[in-house]
């Protein structure tokens, strides 16, 4: 399977692309139940399968040592016994979330004596374009059949042996449910003319989610002509007011830059009103220094902070997803608001504050995708947000904005009930 | 103003731009009071400056139709004193509208104990981008004005004089509400330039909504670098089941086709199941014929209406938007739902039937923006649908599908309550 025969990317993506709108309309229209029987006979197929399951990573693992992967890829790419339990456990999760499709709401007579509402309907047929972690082929497939949505994945090339393993397990799942087995197609080519086919067929595939690095991210929207959900960085602020408490300050900013460091919903910069700045300054830096994060200030940090690196402006505009952060004094809530309007990557957010003003306009008029009062920005993610499950995080704004649950893989449309209702 | 002296379009462009963006951080804030204002000082504007305003018109029709613009579009482009009245009274019934900016929905604990739920904010900057009608101006502006975002609109050249008069009105509305005139720009070039640059700076405009011809917005859609809210064609069909209402079929059917032939929401495809074919359809023609809708048919159709046109695969495939139906007879709701699927531009289709299961089917199974039952495909609009406005009608399935309303130029970010919580 190394490289695969398929010698005509071209009629080989096309066929796929087929395959995927014919069964998106079987899909879409499945019930709950076979849905749900499904996503847990794959996790039947994938408990069953789990000695092949290790074996297929082996050989991906192989290669990719071979290929002179470091440890942190190599890493990510590994299947291991716990991990295949959490594949298996996320899929008993997905079923057990409600079924979002078929939902109707605000049915509501008009004057004209028409009833309108909406109801909730898959977007159709869904790309993933990922990275080397052979989970999201097990985590993505699942929350797309769910929501009722046919998915072509495209994983890393890296990954390609233990994918097709997990395709396998997917494929027995919706044979075993009655479903088509096209309703979810793991590519089988490492070819990377596949994932520009995928890009530039909007007759096939409605919606792109790329889920990696932000190079990844941005090559695919520059050149996709199909839409993209995507998640670029995350460079997320807190903000100290005049009016926060400092024991709350000081344990979520805390917590916001060192309960982990790689992920985008860190802070990576942060921003203290000038009037409490000494007094919050000193011990807040004493515990960040503890966890060994580099303190970059400003010149009014460094007036309270003395051995804090002096921040440029490209610190501002870092996404340092390490123990490093930047801080600015500023002036106050305007200054604030105006620093993360402009230096945010909105996706998230957060004032400290005992004033309940400022924490109305903080939270009107940060423009970011979660924007957070007295909390840390490190809540931002599907699962804190009782989503049940995430996709990925939007930091667009049309469709999906923040964590992307079952419903950010849906759209609504219109439903009309008359009575043999003509318009006059 | 023929060829205004704008001789940089990248620059000139550029400056628009950024004007839109600064102007779109303050009107998002702005409250309804001075939204609401802005929106009858400029009612109140257009009225004082009626006689500019008709003058600005006839300098625009004069070069129309020196330019040999047919007398539909000469139409399109004309201002009365009643189109006028028209302008004013839906600048009224926009600021009569509820806000949508700021709405907080669905705030719920969580185990962790923070309190997550959805404020509903503007995109930002919308571009607009259409055709000879310059009543689009107001109805446009003052839709984004009232959704707090910043508007940039493109109007077309012929319309360039009447377009920058009403821009005056805009501005001076804005003026007295203390609201940025920047908030409104209308393009003062007629230089096709501008609109490639509108449709390829993301960095300054969240959305392009493109109002005018197919032609015009699939080559909007084909360069844009700004995701585009679009209407294709709306090729609608009506599908009378074997158990429908004979009364309520034929009034729906003729409504659906007869009511305005140029609309998008009109009936181009009839079909009806065969068991009922023989008893529908000749009264159903009759009155087509008093309308003189020119009938084209399948063979089985042709088997009852012997002088039905034979009609052919590209039948299926057209929007007439003329007093022409095809018709085809077809096996049943399985046949007709594929049909549809097939071939509607998944704008509007309607089913007539008494049978409950089957208009469940209908509702779930048809992917198009209004599904409807009992009811003519004509209520698809956004003043119908209850949405008090309307900034088109959208055929895309991302973002905003169906009429596109005040909420479809918004978008929902999370916002997220604490008391100091952090992540464990």
């Amino acid at each position: 399977m190394q490289t695969p025969s398929i010698t005509d990317i071209t009629a080989y993506m096309e066929r796929v692309g087929q395959n995927a709108r014919n069964a998106s309309r079987q899909i879409a229209k499945a019930g709950t139940q076979a849905k749900n029987a499904a996503l847990l006979a794959t996790a039947n197929a994938i408990q069953a399968q789990q000695a092949e399951l290790l074996a297929a990573n082996q050989r991906d693992l192989d290669q990719g040592r071979a290929n002179g992967l470091d440890n942190a890829m190599l890493d990510r790419l590994a299947l291991t016994p716990a991990r295949i339990a959490t594949m298996i456990e996320g899929l008993h999760q997905v079923a057990a979330l409600p079924d979002p499709i078929g939902e109707i709401s605000n049915m509501r007579y008009l004057p004209s004596g028409i009833q309108v509402g909406q109801m909730r309907v898959p977007l159709g047929v869904i790309g993933i374009i990922y990275e080397s972690r052979p989970n999201v082929t097990i985590e993505a497939a699942s929350l797309c059949l769910k929501s009722g949505n046919a998915t072509v994945l495209r994983g890393g090339s890296e990954a390609i042996h233990s994918n097709q393993a997990l395709a396998q397990c997917i494929r027995a799942g919706l044979r075993e449910a009655g479903l088509p087995e096209s309703a979810v197609q793991v590519i089988e080519t490492t070819d990377r003319a596949a994932v520009g086919a995928m890009i530039t067929q909007p007759q096939y595939i409605d919606v792109i989610v790329p889920r990696g690095g932000k190079g990844l991210i941005e090559r695919i929207s520059a050149d996709a002509k199909v839409p993209v959900i995507k998640h670029l960085d995350g460079i997320c602020h807190v903000y100290i007011d005049d009016d926060a408490d400092l024991e709350k300050a000081i344990n979520v900013a805390v917590n916001a830059k060192t309960h982990r460091y790689g992920t985008c919903n860190t802070m990576e910069t942060l921003l203290v009103a000038e009037s409490i700045a000494a007094k919050v300054l000193p011990p807040l830096c004493e515990k960040l220094r503890n966890h060994n994060v580099e303190l970059r200030g400003c010149e009014r940090t460094r007036a309270v902070i003395s051995d804090a690196i002096l921040a440029t402006e490209a610190d501002w505009a870092c996404e340092y997803l390490a123990p490093i952060l930047s801080i600015r004094v500023v002036d106050g809530l305007d200054a604030a608001i105006e620093h993360i309007n402009r230096w945010s990557s909105q996706h998230t957010d957060a004032i400290i504050t005992e004033n309940y003003s400022k924490s109305r306009r903080f939270l009107l008029e940060v423009d970011s995708s979660s924007v957070m009062v007295n909390a840390s920005t490190r809540f931002a993610d599907g699962f804190e947000y009782g989503l049940g499950a995430e996709i990925g995080i939007s930091t667009d704004k049309l469709h999906a904005r923040g964590p992307v649950g079952l419903e950010g893989l849906t759209s609504c449309k219109y439903i009309v009930l008359g009575d043999g209702h003509i318009r006059r």
